[in-house]
């Protein structure tokens, strides 16, 4: 098979873990007879350094051109002490989202075995741990109307819904609980907001669809709550753009493995891939971090934007064991054990394939 | 002194665990020569079936003669599958906290040495945990206009916030920085939200007048994250309604004494004092419930709204020895260890106050 990639490499360790991503993405794509063409495009800071926007039409166009996007991480500290600078790379991440339709943001969490010690929760609260939070990307608070009333003394910021929005976000996660055990959270606060009672109306309709899918309902605040008691009690979470937000990030300290984790961002045009983590500033050039959770994302787009399951499995399979044998970079090398660099291990996954 | 106290026991548990609360208050109140008054009066499920409200005006007349009011736990799970059946008990908290004008949420989050081995957390994380938000709690998306749009396929809320709704609360976190360790961090969204741009230029703007505070703005899914990894790193938090929702329940669960924890809601008519805990339907009558939280938000009382700091001391301080000496209800109690019943607890802690 044949693919075209649009590459957005983006700030900060952006363009060194989006490196071994690509190195092991071409290593994989020949060892299974695939093509890949990458396109590389500015988005974020260095896009705003370069043509004043954080997301150029140019880059636009070649993410819809593309068969999937892989992304590395935005922001650089410049912009982070004032959050009304009138252009910010953040800005570039929304407009993104909304221009290529990503609406589901895919944010699995898991342990590693070998990592589960790096936890701040107790190793018995979260063997097993393996959940999936189906964030809604497009809608919500995040792209409702705002602005300031009475000369500036009053803000306000809209969030809506529609049916139609949250319809198709629970539609993937059903289909998604349907491949996994069969459970379904749907995460809102339908006792004070009107936008949650519509979801959860809107979810409740859907559930005859998949009688063997059994859906709870679950407040946001309960929620925060149970990730931190009994992670492994979750499998399909879904919720609104903001909730999602928070209890995602919540979600990805407790395995302990936050720098491993891989996501994608799903929608109508295409599809993009991130490591999580952001673009991490004081590590820029050093050639010190970690790229696994990029390599983990580019296996993700194996499997899911192009049905390439075995790919994906030889990627993680070889994660693992780089996990196992200790060839990792120093947030996960031991106090007396030897940290390789970025690209060494990098190097490392591509012979060891 | 002489003090007039609303009782509002509520639904489940609240009155097993307010009347514990009671008989320790007029304990002390006998030890130290002040007379309670107290008025009991209905709010919640109770107060639905009773008079068909949840928060009934004579019982807001009785709150707002009140020199404090001791609140107990509402919510019954008649109510729990339909939220939105038009009338439920929680409308009446939000009723309450808006007619008593109770606007700062204090949440303290701090551990119990006897009980640290209870947290999900690891120990190390934890070890000297004992922070506070101060959470905004008669604005923002909870009381912004709602409603439905297109036939009802479109549901908005809005998220309103005025400078000097900010400045209130951001007063009240600077001034309790002012006594603590002199660090005061402020959550937003100001990367997405016009509101948390407001909170944030406000809270800027203030930070001259208290030029010993050092004010840290950090994002609420970065803080989302930080509450489990380094709870011990904050100290007293300010935040708005919805976002402190999330993250106050979020911290109740690292110190692994949820049960214990107190809470108070200061407003300008007058202040109510709390456990954080809920109704806990399944417990009701049973005599089993731990009165603790209930016991120690009387502590807060004393202290905050009667200024009345000994007396405080010396409930804690009955409190912790009833802990060291394992005279506690059965979600404490060690699994070979006697379980004391609601009742006994508070006798216990009277006999040796
Ligand atoms: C940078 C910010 C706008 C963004 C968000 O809130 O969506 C980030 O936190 C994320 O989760 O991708
Ligand atoms: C019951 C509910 C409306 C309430 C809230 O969200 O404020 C509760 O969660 C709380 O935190 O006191």
């Amino acid at each position: 098979m044949k693919f075209n990639i649009a590459l957005l490499a983006g700030d900060g360790i952006g363009p060194e873990v989006i490196n071994e991503a690509v190195k092991v993405s071409d290593a994989i794509a020949k060892k299974f007879n695939h093509e890949i063409n990458w396109t590389p495009a500015l988005t974020g800071a260095c896009a705003i350094d370069a043509v004043g926007v954080p997301y150029p039409d140019e880059t636009h166009e070649i993410c819809m051109a593309a068969d999937a996007v892989l992304f590395g991480a935005i922001g650089h500290p410049k912009y982070d002490n004032d959050p009304s600078a009138p252009v910010r790379p953040e800005q570039g991440l929304l407009l993104m989202r909304k221009k290529l339709g990503l609406f589901a943001n895919v944010r699995p969490t898991f342990t590693f075995p070998s990592l589960i010690d790096n936890s701040p929760l107790k190793r018995e609260r979260i063997e097993g741990t393996d959940l999936i939070f189906l964030r809604e990307l497009t809608g919500g608070i995040y792209f409702g109307e705002k602005g300031r009333k009475d000369d500036g003394e009053t803000a306000f910021d809209t969030c809506t819904y529609t049916r139609a929005e949250v319809q198709r976000l629970a539609k993937k996660g059903f289909e998604l609980a349907m491949t996994r055990s069969k459970k379904l959270c749907c995460v809102d606060k339908a006792n004070v907001l009107e936008t949650s009672r519509l979801w959860r109306e809107t979810v409740q309709a859907m559930e005859k669809e998949y009688p063997e899918v059994t859906v709870s309902y679950e407040f946001v605040d309960a929620v925060a709550m149970r990730l931190v008691q009994w992670p492994n009690s979750y499998d399909v979470l879904i919720t609104e753009n903001l909730f999602g937000d928070i209890l995602t990030d919540e979600a990805s300290v407790i395995s302990g493995s936050m720098g491993l984790m891989p996501s994608a961002s799903v929608g109508e045009h295409t599809s993009l891939y991130e490591p999580i983590h952001g673009s991490y500033p004081q590590a820029t050039g050093l050639n010190i971090a970690n790229p696994l959770a990029t390599v983990l994302s580019a296996a993700m787009m194996f499997e899911d934007a192009f049905g390439l399951k075995e790919e994906a499995e030889a990627i993680r399979a070889v994660v693992n064991k780089s996990l196992e044998q200790g060839i990792v970079t120093e947030d996960l090398a031991g106090k007396d054990a030897k940290a390789y660099k970025t690209s060494e291990v990098g190097d490392w996954l591509v012979a060891n394939l």
